[in-house]
């Protein structure tokens, strides 16, 4: 069947460079992928349970999607997202499915529009466009596919041709999903990655009970900053065993700071006693950059730096609706200065790998494309997030290939 | 009349993308004007005398035009900019009008090159390029039909399809103007904006004065902080009732911050006591922000804010020849944390709009695309002052509208 | 002969574009060359010496080369850089070249391909394109070339039609090179640039040394600023009776900010006495900018400041190899504040030209294009170093032209 959209709708509109580029893609369209950084819960490919409905789909779970229609003046409790609080959402899917299909033209010159288009049009076939019009006869044909046996996970993931999909998962996670895919005998290769951002936040309320559960998956006693890296290192070999190959890290700022033996082990017992502040957070944090990489020279697993977001920016969407609601904005962020001390200490090293992203463009020429055209162990992450986008990944190609080659 | 520019001019040069540019182009092209933020005096329209002649109507006055020839080495007296300490200029308009002909060819490649050439031969149907050679003979096509009837402001306000204009006023005048229009029986509709930031500027010399003419036109007397706000609250009725829709509001820096009661008390206290301190005022400046979006709750008005210019930045040009003289400098600016205090009071308020613009296109994609696809309140200005430019309108788009929809 | 380059390589794909394209460019690609700032060694043109070898010549001494193909893991030994302490490198050139050659498909995308591109095809004149098959037969042909009288410094010079070079040179330095191509009677312009980085940085521990240099060159005894500046400035005269037109300035940042006379003097002092912090050197050097453009508008040197960049930043490659070898990373980078002192004591003053570069191209379009719009004196280098590229150029076109014309 031949989709509705254009088969050129990506490519440039002079003739010439046109067949250029269809000529590219028709040669590696068919490559399978490998997906580094996703965000799926591992479970479903455990159960290959069918998707619920069209809306818990496409919409209600797409924090690009929710951030849009929120900016528009729709309420989040109308697209079937449920305060955390517990108050029941009246919402019904078909009802959160009309309300984003009349909404839908909201979406136009957006990368949304372009990924739900691609999922509409060629992934379920729909023969017409979203609007108000066509939503109640999208929403059965979309759920009548979720039925059937080609639209459960697995299939999707074969037909996708995903070789393999990286999950993100906390470094105390059991990893129990991930131990019923195996066990399950599918074939699908879904790996782990290990993000320990949790238990670096020591000025967090939540730090103490994340320590625990890390003594408990550890199985150790963690009374000293040694056990505390004893223990993280432990967990980076489990994760390792259920095929991690690399870390993943969120922080607000990259600075990467070396302290103290001494200075550390204080700061540690002063997070025990809970009494650690936000500097003390950011002192440890660029420390733990450090002993991160170091690890990854010894086990290596590769090391991912996600740096610049302010998470959850608008603290009215984040106490009703919790995080991931489309409120994290970015920052200003440096990396001449703050990858200094980790790129002079492994940035040299064979061993090791650090892929960093950004959420602020104007980095991309000035230092990271500079760093990445000079460190052997640093590689650039591709645009991300805002950025993964036709305009997003045009700057990256033109602002990042000329310097890092 | 053909005019002698291409009217492809601003279009892709690639036909195929051509053809669908002037097919929306000839779709929305005779759309009427709405012009939310315009420095025209409002007292042209209630007079509408002819414009006095070419060179004080397209050069003298147009700061863009004013800044580029200075730069070349042109001095200001010989453009027909009188200094402030009342030294004659011996300039005629004449010879000011030569002088900017015979440079005209600076300006290839600028925005003021695209607005003038439309201004000669699209409104004055001029039929030569101007230069040296024809400088004379287009002042003289140009002073005659200043004179006739069809060039009157009035003429031209119909003629460009102008369905509303909006001035930019202080928060203290009278409006008289706007009054006349008012009452002379024209119909066209120009407003005033509320434009408070002279009484926000509390450690600068002016402001005392500022302050008593507040009083004057609120009648009564400001001895307190609630006293100030009770005037500016009665002011912006007083221009809500001469018909404005918006405040506006020219900031060094967006930062946004709620001090305690009596901190702003204190801090107004020390204003009128004439001790205020630069300090004093960017803390009373963020403060006042919060006040005003607060009130545009209450009484509807848009708010709009440009932020990020350093004003004056040549002391010899401003103390010369004042200020608006081309020699106001963008800054780095930061909105993410800056706007967090102002947005999580107000962000998602369904009776609030906020309009941001930016001189720092660095935050386009990095932090105000972002914020606008989130806060419903929150709306992007369109690219402002030197970014009012075919590239600039270019990076807008391209920067925007695939994360702000 | 014919290129096997596209001789459309770098013009628009667009047909009517490209033909407008070609058109310039053949107006102008004869034009003679003037080149005002390069790293040539003027020595090479007195002795008129044939280059030794192929890889000496186009990998060895080439940073924009040795960076990329050290981040690929490449150590810089087999690439025939030799470490500073000594250590004997087996590399022979043939081996060097053979490693670059099938190495060379890393560079696709990158300016140092278009450039090597040209220098094999268009200059020697080689019919294959350079890979590891082809490696040796390049070398043998290159190598023959450069044996001859064609292929020597000055006919080459010569053929590509240099107007006049200039060289960088320290202030120090008895410009003996250049006295030498003098004295050789032969006509091409080669002149120098006063440099003087090294005597205002008065924290490093080679300060004393040059110092000492200056007194020796300027044959005068150093105890006091006053004769410190004295010395400059003859400096200043020698390099101009040696055909120099401009001053350059290499500087972590822009900050300009005179000093009261008796702090300066101090400071000086204290750096006699070898005890100034860096600090101190920030602050001596921000005054020296405003002295030297001082001095330039007595002596009528242009000044040129390229800003912003974190020179040696991996410690590891410094310590072992020396300085340029690619591990300079540029910085944030603020010019509106920073310049404030500098352009408004001299930005209005006719004698007076400085040229500012930048390697933070998100200063193009917010604060540079602005300030050279606006102030006579200021003019905005090309796109430099990572940015002197195809899309580094666009970039500074698109983001410059409009506001500094």
């Amino acid at each position: 069947m031949t989709s509705i959209l254009h088969a050129d709708r990506f490519f440039d509109p002079e003739p010439g460079t046109r067949l250029i580029a269809r000529e590219i893609y028709e040669s590696v369209g068919d490559l399978p992928l490998i997906c580094p950084h996703g965000h799926v819960d591992a479970s479903i490919f455990a159960s290959d349970e069918p998707f619920p409905d069209p809306a818990s789909l496409i919409v209600s779970s797409d924090h690009y999607i929710l951030r849009m229609l929120y900016s528009q003046g729709i309420p989040m409790e109308t697209l079937g997202v449920s305060p955390r609080d517990g108050t029941p959402v009246a919402a019904d899917p078909r009802d959160t499915w009309r309300r984003f299909a009349s909404n839908y033209f909201l979406f136009r010159g957006t990368p949304s529009r372009a990924w739900v288009d691609h999922v509409l049009h060629e992934i379920f076939e729909l023969a017409r466009p979203l609007s108000a019009d066509t939503a109640d006869a999208a929403y059965d044909e979309i759920s009548e596919k979720l039925a059937s046996r080609e639209f459960r996970p697995r299939a999707l993931f074969d037909r996708f041709r995903i070789e393999v999909l990286a999950t993100t998962d906390g470094a105390t996670d059991p990893l129990a999903s991930h131990e019923a895919v195996r066990a399950s005998g599918w074939q699908g290769r879904v790996i782990p990655t290990f993000r320990p951002d949790a238990l670096f936040s020591i000025a967090s309320s939540a730090w103490r009970s994340d320590i625990e559960r890390l003594a408990r998956v550890a199985g150790s006693d963690i009374r000293s900053f040694e056990a505390f890296l004893d223990a993280v290192r432990q967990r980076r070999r489990f994760f390792t065993s259920r095929g991690a190959t690399a870390t993943d890290h969120g922080v607000e700022s990259p600075l990467t700071r070396r302290l103290p033996p001494t200075t550390v082990q204080d700061l540690f017992r002063k997070a025990l006693g809970g009494t650690a502040t936000a500097h003390d957070q950011a002192c440890f944090g660029a420390h733990m950059l450090l002993e991160m990489a170091q690890m990854s020279t010894e086990d290596g697993l590769v090391m991912q730096l996600h740096p610049g977001s302010a998470r959850n920016h608008n603290r009215f969407v984040h106490d009703r609706f919790g995080p991931d609601k489309g409120a994290d904005i970015p920052l200003q962020t440096e990396y001449t200065r703050n990858l200094s001390e980790l790129l002079n200490e492994f940035g040299n090293d064979p061993r090791f790998s650090l892929i960093v992203f950004t959420l602020d463009e104007s980095a991309y020429s000035r230092e990271l494309a500079p760093l990445a055209g000079h460190y052997p162990a640093l590689r650039l992450g591709p645009a991300w997030w805002f950025h993964d986008s036709i305009e997003g990944m045009t700057r990256y190609r033109e602002q990042t290939t000329e310097t890092a080659g």
